[in-house]
């Protein structure tokens, strides 16, 4: 199974915006065994669109577009799979009543334009948006498919995950099982990571172990072939055993898609309780991603952002005399913040957080310095350390170490 | 002059490494007044290279591959490239000496795979790596150029800036000056500002006027082409006149990168004011958007996010029976979140953010109902707006209409 993936949007070629999505759909198509060879940007030009596909539909099986399914005048995509395939676009029903009803309860003006995004290829068959309202579609010539997505992010992986992979297993099923297992850890650098599982990585046949760097955390996502689904978990199970002994104590979460602050909601709703944040320079990023999180209103008892004194004195009632004497970035005034947060909101878990993003210094306290104090049933903990980088990965990387933090002691 | 960008690097196709290099040089080639035509990723494999070369040169007059430069086994492109134009690979001694002095100082064991990274194409010129050790090259074929750069972004960005951009400059001298303006929208979608445009978008020849859709808000890129920058202001001016007597009244800002929470700031800075934010179901976003624009710690009076009802009681003191009174999500509760905020905070501008972000309703309030309430100097403004879409876009467009609100009100 041969797949390339075909994105369309003059903003990629201007280089407005970087092609995530033929990145996503490369992860989606490798976990369902499907090889990715190509992937080509092309602009929103009818011409220069038939011919990728021309060239496309020579060596590849599955030919996956996305972008141009929007209601504006550049929106191509559909128009010029369907001329390419000698079809017409008809209108899906569901799909048509689903924009028909966004601007009814909007109350906005539906143009003409608005419900082209309902349209589908003729013969083709829908492939519905659980996101926004342009619909998808899969269209089957012989041996080739041809699969439309739409180019907004959100969307695209909301398909994905819903619409296409169940449907290309269904499709497309593997001769060997193929099972990923994703591994998530914090406070270990990729570097190191990669050292302390040399052995591993360079061994590696069956199963295979590729590490994803991301900000402040690394995920290490196994896949095993076998010839069923329990061969495939035994080989996992037996490799990553051997790695968890080696870093196992920075391990959080396994999935794709698991994050420190789901866990965090998942463990206050299995004990019932309450958490509060309060942010100095994180500035409400820590609530923010908490507040994501599937029914995370029935455990917030509320949260605070105090970047400046003038806020720490008002909002926490903290007096300008001790924050001068504790200084403004110390574990001393965290614990404050920690403190007067718990008196405000009453949570069973309040956590300040406190840093230095830089690229500056604060009193004595160099960029990177991240302090963190935690109020719990079982009393005070607290956390210093310091990271190194720009002021987004300084602030991701207090957030995070408060929401591990948390998740350690809840 | 057509330009287009292969990228060469299994990784990308496994979706392991997203592709940036091709919008790093996509941005730096549109300020060239370069166009570029296709990106392609391709794997590390020979004959897949020389096929996406073979098509290149087809359709392109510059050729840009980037990746596979490296020391390891899997980096093929400048052998391959050689072959495809039937070049040898030569050692170009200044890259070599480099290369050497490198391991001498490091004292690490240098192999024969590190002395290729010294490698160029015979009769091309050298592109030096100011950053790492694998040297480009660029080659001339007639009409037709191809330029090699590693993939590291980092080193591929430095080559750029330092040793790239002023080359071409000098080879592919312009004509025409280009000169783009950016224009940023809200409250237009971008269906309705396409149909609004519609007689100005088909016209277009020079300048030319692309919109850009983000959520909840539209950018309009206007290039003008013309012998001076002066000439192409004039232009500009000429098509904004037209664009803003349409549309001027959803129009916020200038400039490729400008965000409301910018200008708020700045507006906030420039009439020293304060400003505090009590945010409802957007958990933190606005707060956050607000904390990441450089100043906000001279302009914020701090921030609040009371999620539910315990945090509205036990933060900002409203009464239980008050709240179910009124409703939660309520003209009025929204209203007394203000007035909690400025007496606890005291700011000049206080905004109060409720918002349904679905997907189920709550009380009798449809998902994307969004209710704001801001106390200024001059008193009390609201506003309440229905929008549709998920819950990312919803809790966006609550934050961005608040800043909007503040705007234009500050």
């Amino acid at each position: 199974m041969k797949a390339e993936i075909i994105a369309v949007g003059t903003e990629i070629l201007l280089g407005q915006i970087v092609n995530t999505n033929a990145t996503t759909l490369s992860e989606e198509l490798a976990d369902l065994g499907i090889d990715v060879y190509y992937h080509t940007a092309v602009g929103d030009n009818h011409d220069r669109i038939i011919g990728s596909l021309e060239q496309a539909q020579k060596r590849s099986d599955l030919i996956i577009l996305c972008g141009g399914l929007g209601p504006t005048e550049d929106d191509l995509t559909k128009q010029t799979v369907a001329d390419f395939l000698g079809e017409q676009l008809i209108y899906d029903q569901k799909a048509l009543a689903k924009v028909e009803s966004f601007f009814e309860v909007s109350k906005r003006k539906m143009t003409e334009n608005n419900r082209q995004q309902a349209h589908i290829i003729e013969h083709g068959q829908p492939i519905y948006n659980p996101v926004g309202l342009a619909c998808g579609c899969l269209y089957q010539d012989g041996r080739q498919y041809y699969l439309l997505l739409p180019g907004p992010p959100t969307e695209l992986k909301g398909m994905l995950k819903e619409e296409v992979a169940p449907l290309f297993s269904k499709l497309f099923p593997q001769e060997h099982q193929l099972v990923s297992r994703y591994l998530h850890y914090i406070g270990i650098g990729e570097s190191k990571l990669d050292t302390v599982l040399a052995d591993i990585l360079h061994e590696q046949t069956n199963p295979t172990v590729a590490p994803y760097a991301k900000s402040n955390e690394v995920m290490l996502r196994l896949t095993a072939s076998g010839a069923s689904k329990n061969e495939c978990a035994l080989l996992l199970d037996e490799l990553e055993e051997k790695i968890q002994t080696l870093v196992g104590e920075y391990f959080y979460a396994y999935g794709k898609d698991a994050t420190l602050e789901e866990v965090v909601v998942q463990k206050l709703l299995a004990e019932r309780q309450t958490v509060a944040v309060i942010e100095g320079a994180s500035g409400g990023e820590c609530q923010r991603r908490l507040s994501r999180i599937p029914n995370f209103e029935a455990v917030s008892a509320g949260g605070m952002t105090v970047p400046n004194k003038l806020s720490k004195e008002c909002g926490l009632g903290l007096s300008s005399e001790q924050i001068q004497f504790d200084g403004e970035i110390s574990l001393e005034t965290t614990i404050k913040m920690a403190q007067a947060g718990q008196r405000l909101f009453g949570a069973d878990y309040t956590v300040a957080i406190t840093c230095v993003a830089g690229p500056e210094s604060i009193e004595t306290q160099v960029p990177g310095t991240i302090i963190l104090a935690l109020l719990t049933p079982n009393g005070l903990k607290t956390q210093e350390m310091i990271i190194s980088r720009d002021r987004t990965y300084i602030k991701d990387g207090a957030v995070k170490y408060a929401l591990e933090l948390l998740r350690v002691n809840i």
